[in-house]
């Protein structure tokens, strides 16, 4: 080693010891008869000193021609500091230079190697190397190694084993665009790049390997959402002889396993909700519970009193913002143009006051009496110095309003604090959406995922929009962390399902021949999960964007700027592949 | 849980015990008034028994209805056996079926589901999850979790961090070929699957990451021998602030630990071998040193005796195989046909039995006296009942082909056995080589190698064939399992490489311009290592090919039979993507 220690682990105890250090200048302090280096590495910071007078003049030479980011090798004595820095794990220590040699010089950084650096988005992501050296990036991806680690600690103690699945794989038309790959040997034929190993863990349990698990990178070719990555990392999950209860239970205690080891966080119980429950009462399939605000319908009571906006509405229903009943005109004015916006398009907003004297002042006094209001704002349990706000209109658009609105106030609110955690299992998903655009029925999960048992009468009957399916999320904070569901396991009912989403028989025997052959060979139960790792990552790092938790994210074109990829290829390359560019 | 314990867990501590297995008929066994069914899952197999008269009729019927693969949910007592199987683990219980259900019957497998199946490749590899089934694959794929998680232990308890890197990355035309991806987002251009994170690494070295590993999918487009893969893992890994003692030592550690913990084999300190000792003594870079029989050069002893073939030749090398004296002429013949195939290429071969009567007697009595032959066997230190087997020719070739006879007479005489490992380190590989086709120096290893520093005056003397890199390969048992270098990470010293191996200066910085440029930021010295995972896997699982340690490999062509992949994409994906196919 070029080194006896790092930056980060001398102490007093060291003291009188010869030790040599390697890593970048973090800062050079010349006090004239006193230099002080700064040293870092991935451990610490460690100061080296030089004396005029003591140390050799070269060396002190060496020291005032010294960069930022210059490499060193340097070697002394470890000394007690005279003044100490308590803010520092090695701030009683200093290193008395003996030796300074610069392993490789360095240009002047485009940005500043610290937590708070002047560099913009673009600029960093260019020279992501030297972003990557900032503490507070680095320092994500040291939790993203952790949490890799104790996922799998987690998951080998439960017996599950991890299986390798194949990257490059076979097209399938269904759910979202594959990334493909030309094959040169097989000429005019193309692999794809896996969504997901879906089919590929299917198989395992058909296999008998009873539980499964992968961390693995998936591969989406979408129009880039802010927070998308066309590449991006799962865990994978599926397990053998098991009902729903099983699944929720094991990764429920995935996630407490993490952590209870990473964060030192002991969650409770995870709480279940229905997806019928999660829409009514907050408007969204993934409810960020860190705050109540629960949606409170008012047809019942705020219909028919002559206010036409709400008679001709399907629903009618509001929430109660706690102690915003001082909001100014101007506060209301632009709550209500928040909720205007095309973002969210709502028609209008209606508020209700609950004056702290215990009388009513909203919006629609001219229609409603203060009784009715009252009426509303027992409906909504408020007290006095509480703000209600109400929205109408068509059910499904309202509760999407209405659960923006939610989170809006919230966040206002301060109620959505980064360092609450609130995990909760959302059940019973519908297994089939219908599309208005495409008049035809998707799977709101995938298309291997089971009816409720009870609710198969339905499929027969082809009430196929009240069909629940044995489907899960794990929802964190308003955050899907991951979802999964039973399998379907027999043939008949997969080529049913993939019937009612319109496959022809032939489609259906093509793409998903393999699988539907499986079954026909003593497959047995199975269901899953898959958890978005990013994103898991990013939630324990208590950060709103996936980007800082990858090592070499794209943008939002899909391009790597510091690689400048994709790129144009030779026209030999595309000729091996018998592929050409179309003008 | 459908179940309470699995097929390999009880024992007579169950006894009296009321149990739910499930898992897959392995075989019915009906003997009238007592029928067996053997219930398998991953973890063993549990003898479920009905008895006719105890046992409710119905289920007896459903029994004799079962066929092998039926995955049933079994319910029953436990018991003590009458007569106990003392060969399974399981062996001494069986269970009394209370209830039994078929959760799903099974088609007769095309291929019987045992060690020994009756099915070939082609059909095992068609219906690979029936192939999976079996204990002896299955069993492959545990031991490559089980490694997977070894190396993983070992590398976290030396402070390596794993950071995943990027599969959407940039084609660079430097070695194999890459697979490519066309871009939707970025007509007319692709992305390339990465051969290895070899810049990657090196990029998050700059970065001070300091230990970096991966356990990583990686691609390359070539035509395919017997054992390779177009996709395929590696172990992959950097230090900083290190010299190459400090790799070799770290990852000989690592190999150590796998082998303490998975085999519990103690493997002593690996020798250390020159690529040039190698070559000169084994004719190979990969020397299976489980034997010694090295080669012993004879020029200075038999050249310049009259015979011609031996006085043309620029070399002249023999081996002695032990106790091989006794072998007829139909078997030197044979041997000789053997060197003579194209695969191998000699000319002819030279025998020489040291009889054991003290006499010798070889196929060139007619050039050399006794005397000469005694002096080839002194140099040879054979004994009386050894056979010497001479080449001669040009230095490679012969090297090449006697390497392969050395190991063809290591297999005969039962010299490589699978349960014996010799690993080694070859050192030393030269930098560059020249190839007389394309007229051109290619990196032996690759671009990014750095010259040993005492040999950098080589490079400036124009010497190039002659200059050593800091270069090493771990092979073991004849075959490589890894390979690194200490790395360049000086921007002039990395330029005059990519110039020596024929970049312009535009092509250059077009393709490694990110890599240089990050030079100049404050490069740290670096170097690392990357072990075929797979091969791993499969020296330890005492097996040549790599196949059956991969879940679903693709055959020679590059195609998975069992998905039927790659295929065609609609004329729609392909307008998408803005290519076309080539007629």
């Amino acid at each position: 080693m070029l080194k006896t220690h790092n930056c980060g682990e001398l102490r007093l105890a060291h003291i009188d010891q010869s030790v040599t250090l390697c890593g970048w200048v973090q800062r050079v302090r010349d006090k004239g008869a006193l230099l002080f280096v700064d040293l870092r590495d991935r451990y610490g910071v460690t100061q080296l000193v030089a004396r005029e007078g003591e140390t050799a003049p070269e060396l002190i030479e060496r020291i005032r021609n010294l960069g930022r980011e210059f490499v060193l090798q340097a070697q002394g004595k470890v000394v007690e500091r005279a003044s100490k820095n308590p803010e520092m794990p090695t701030g009683n220590i200093e290193i008395e230079l003996i030796q300074l040699d610069i392993l490789n010089a360095s240009k002047t950084p485009p940005f500043t190697i610290e937590d708070e650096t002047d560099g913009g988005e673009e600029l960093r992501m260019k020279y992501r190397y030297l972003d990557l050296r900032r503490n507070i990036v680095r320092k994500n991806l040291e939790l993203r190694h952790r949490l890799n680690r104790e996922t799998r600690q987690y998951l080998d103690s439960q017996e599950f084993i991890e299986v390798e699945t194949p990257v490059l794989i076979k097209s399938t038309p269904e759910g979202a665009r594959d990334f493909v790959v030309p094959s040169r040997m097989n000429e005019g034929q193309f692999y794809a790049l896996p969504q997901s190993p879906q089919t590929f863990k299917q198989l395992l349990m058909v296999s008998g390997f009873d539980r499964y698990y992968q961390i693995v990178k998936c591969f989406r070719d979408e129009d880039l959402r802010a927070d998308r990555q066309p590449e991006f990392t799962q865990i994978d999950c599926e397990m053998t002889f098991v009902n729903q209860e099983d699944i929720l239970n094991t990764f429920e205690g995935m996630i407490k396993h993490l952590f209870k080891t990473v964060k030192d966080i002991d969650l409770e119980d995870f709480p279940r909700m229905t997806f019928a429950d999660a829409m009514k009462f907050y408007g969204s399939d993934k409810p960020d519970i860190r705050f109540e605000m629960k949606f409170v319908e008012l047809n019942e009571i705020a219909q028919n009193k002559g206010f036409k906006v709400f008679d001709d509405a399907q629903l009618v229903a509001g929430i109660c913002a706690k102690g915003c009943a001082e909001y100014t005109r101007k506060q209301l004015d632009e709550l209500t143009d928040w909720v205007k916006r095309p973002q969210i398009g709502a028609k209008g907003l209606v508020y209700v006051k609950c004056n702290a004297d215990g009388t009513f002042k909203s919006s629609v006094d001219k229609f409603f009496a203060e009784e009715d209001l009252k009426t509303w704002a027992t409906a909504l349990q408020a007290e006095p110095g509480d703000l209600l706000l109400v929205l109408s209109g068509d059910t499904d658009k309202v509760r999407k309003q209405l659960g923006e609105l939610r989170l809006e106030m919230g966040s206002r609110l301060g109620l959505r604090d980064k360092n609450v955690f609130s995990p909760l299992w959302v059940i019973d998903f519908p297994l089939l959406e219908w599309d208005e655009d495409s008049q035809r029925w998707y799977a709101m999960h995938h298309p291997f995922t089971s009816p409720k048992t009870e609710d198969i009468p339905l499929v027969e009957a082809g009430k196929l929009g009240e069909v629940r399916a044995n489907a899960y999320d794990m929802v964190m904070n308003g955050v899907e962390l991951g979802g999964g569901s039973i399998r379907i396991y027999q043939r008949p009912m997969q080529e049913k399902m993939l019937s009612i989403l319109g496959f022809s028989d032939e489609e259906a025997r093509n793409q998903f021949g393999f699988l539907m052959d499986a079954f026909e060979f003593g497959a047995p139960p199975h269901g899953g999960i898959a958890f978005g790792f990013d994103r898991l990552c990013s939630m324990f790092g208590g950060a709103d964007s996936i980007r800082d938790f990858i090592a070499f994210p794209k943008n939002n074109s899909g391009r790597d700027v510091m690689l400048d990829s994709p790129s144009a290829i030779s026209e030999e390359q595309l000729k091996e592949l018998a592929i050409g560019l179309r003008k």
